[in-house]
């Protein structure tokens, strides 16, 4: 057995107590598989004497310069969260040749250029399979199992708390701010859910996945982001009426622009034909699909956060570092970028459209509405109305497929349209219906 | 960029023309990512003259000498399938320091130690990503994602076929018989169907995962096999009306057994309550549910076969040689089943069943069965009789869980009981009922 990898932990709350707690576990199956023992030697705390009660036999500092400057750490496991100082801290441990670990997709989402840049320029490794999914394998296998493949399209349901309020929301019959404060008293979301419930949390993770699947740097800024506040019940039983499941999706896909490539990527809910295998994940899970040209369409499925589920992935990727570092085959696959896609704008994205909106109870209205659509080119393929909601006539409709910029001209028609309270909603349909 | 890295590929049937298209259409990208151009050098057919019109630029050879001495080819790619010669040809490609990418599920299953063995004799890769789950990534994902877990448990649709039948069974209403005889019209069943209706296929794969997810060697003659010949539609649509979906799978499960661990490995039908994600998995798709201590639960799901899923195996395979290659990290992962597990009997395993019998329909008749059953430890849990079969009450029952010696002992007595007229099936319910 070779001489110990050790590792310098940076922060020790959920997933860092996470992360020791699997390299405890587990630790002699990880030597014999990497062929040396995998040590947590330093571990960087805010406050030392919180911890000083916990049976945890390691060195805790609270001067980033211990980890750093310690010439026998080889791995520095950053699992702060957030931009800063983890940012700073893991320049500096590659800048000093370590080889980093991170779950944190802010930084990654924002940074990973940069990372990655510093990573190669001093011959070591940057990985972050923790950073999209939690446990669910995901980087690698598009780094790397699926590097045969042209992608065309990643989808996933990648924001756990999303998930589990449309869940409950369908399967319980209760609103949206009903669910939403009972994910709060869960700890299943946040008391600002601002960034769950608002699509940000999917927007980083899908800018990560786009990157690796397309080869080309997406940034948080160039996601199309629309969160799922607006979802009320009606819409998921009207969905449910039409064979459909209303999900959270972040979807990033290739597309032909002027002889060339372009890539659009973006999260917002939409209806998913209740065949689709992401909708059968349900509750916190997660799951990625992926549609390549050679493997067809493929999905990974899992717990998407959670102390052991991240940690499962931080561990994994130590376990491949300290391979590497056996067979002095550091930076192996480092990013994979190569090439310069633009962004495909929203506009110019073609789907389905749900639309439930309230209009004056009178004779002629679907007909005008319905010429309101024609003379934007919007076609309707569904027009369903149920119900009288106060004075008015509840219309539920789907187009068919159209381009965003012809929906929004009609939606800002229809808004101008004095037969028209109200717009309830508007909900993508990820359908082909031509 | 570097030197291109030369191939010789065995075999140009539906995946070694797979792996050519594969490598012809995203050549660029694929020499990108690895950092070298990957060319199939010489191919190794038995027909020359078949291929005389074909449009491939590449040397084709009926010698395997042309290719074992050829100094150039550095990785051999073997799709010929079956397991001679393929394993001679490939221990010869060991032996000579070329590395080795397989597709070939039944040398993997069978002769897996003797090729690991003889490629770390020669310090070269061996991989066959392709050989369980086609283009599903699960090899690596076992192997390196998960590193970090003890695996408990494996559970696998792995044979395309035998889900494409249950499914239509399911769905069309329509009897085994029908069923197989369309699938075999389709091209999806093979003419001499039983190594997949017969479970055969799916064993060698499942002793494939269990031997790495374990890290123990699983041998085929480890594998307890039963197929779904005896699957009636009568069951399909009671296991429906309990709430269940009949499946064949491919499970293994660590135990604890004398103070150390076993691995037991079966595949059999069962009944999979609806709510277990591998029910969605419909068609000839395949997946693969893994249970281990820090991820929880997880699944990959895709085309479990065909030209093209097989190929983004293979060249996946092949793309990770060329990248070790490029950085002198052959063999970095290679044999993984470093302990010696027993195997755990099939009778000390435990479940709930499923029976459908035919009894005489006469007072009395039930309480005599339940304490034939309750007299070998065998508890009730549903008991339904809905309908007479000829003169016969149908009776369908579910057990609590109960081992598997007592189950066969209660079966052997019902068996030889003369109000028992015939057991029509017994199946395992994949669910604690305890």
């Amino acid at each position: 057995m070779n001489s110990p990898v050790k590792i310098g932990l940076l922060g020790f709350g959920t997933v860092g107590s996470g992360v020791w707690q699997v390299i405890a576990n587990n630790a002699d199956e990880i030597a014999i598989k990497t062929g040396c023992p995998v040590q947590i030697s330093k571990v960087l705390v805010r406050n030392k004497s919180k911890y000083e009660t916990a049976d945890i036999d390691v060195e805790l500092t609270t001067d980033i310069q211990d980890i750093l400057n310690d010439p026998d750490i080889q791995i520095v496991v950053e699992v702060i969260g957030g931009k800063e100082p983890a940012l700073t801290y893991m320049l500096a441990a590659l800048g000093n040749g370590k080889h980093v670990v991170t779950a944190n997709k802010d930084v990654v989402a924002e940074f990973g250029k940069e990372l990655f840049d510093t990573a190669a320029k001093n011959n070591v490794d940057f990985m972050f399979e923790g950073s999209v999914g939690g446990g669910i394998p995901i980087i690698r296998p598009l780094k790397q199992c699926l590097a045969a493949n042209r992608i065309s399209e990643v989808m996933g349901i990648v924001n756990g708390t999303t998930n589990y309020m449309l869940s409950k929301m369908a399967k319980e019959h209760i609103d949206f701010a009903t669910v939403l404060a009972q994910a709060q008293a869960q700890g299943y979301a946040e008391a600002d859910p601002t960034a769950d419930v608002g699509g940000w949390d999917a927007a980083r993770k899908i800018a990560i996945l786009a990157s690796i699947a397309f080869g080309t740097r997406i940034n948080l800024d160039d996601v199309y982001v629309e969160g799922i506040t607006n979802i009320s019940l009606e819409d998921i039983e009207y969905a449910k009426e039409f064979g459909y499941a209303i999900k959270l999706l972040a979807i990033a896909k290739e597309y032909q622009q002027n002889d060339g490539l372009a890539v659009n990527v973006r999260v917002h809910p939409a209806m998913l034909p209740c065949h689709h295998p992401l909708t059968a994940v349900q509750d916190v899970f997660n799951a990625i699909y992926v549609k390549g040209d050679a493997v067809g369409e493929t999905m990974f499925y899992g717990r998407g956060a959670g102390k052991l589920p991240t940690a499962s992935a931080v561990v994994g990727d130590i376990i491949d570092i300290a391979r590497n570092i056996q067979h002095h085959a550091a930076s192996r696959i480092l990013c994979t970028c190569f090439a310069h896609k633009p962004v495909f704008p929203m506009e110019k994205t073609e789907s389905p459209y749900y639309m439930r909106l309230l209009v004056a109870d009178q004779p002629g209205v679907l007909a005008a509405i319905a010429s309101a659509f024609g003379a934007q080119q919007v076609s309707l393929h569904t027009v369903v109305q149920k119900r009288k909601v106060n004075q008015f006539a509840e219309l539920v409709l789907i187009t068919y497929r159209v381009s965003e910029v012809n929906m929004q001209l009609a939606i800002n028609i229809l808004r101008s349209m004095s037969i028209v309270a109200e717009i309830c909603s508007v909900i993508r349909v990820e359908e082909d219906i031509k």
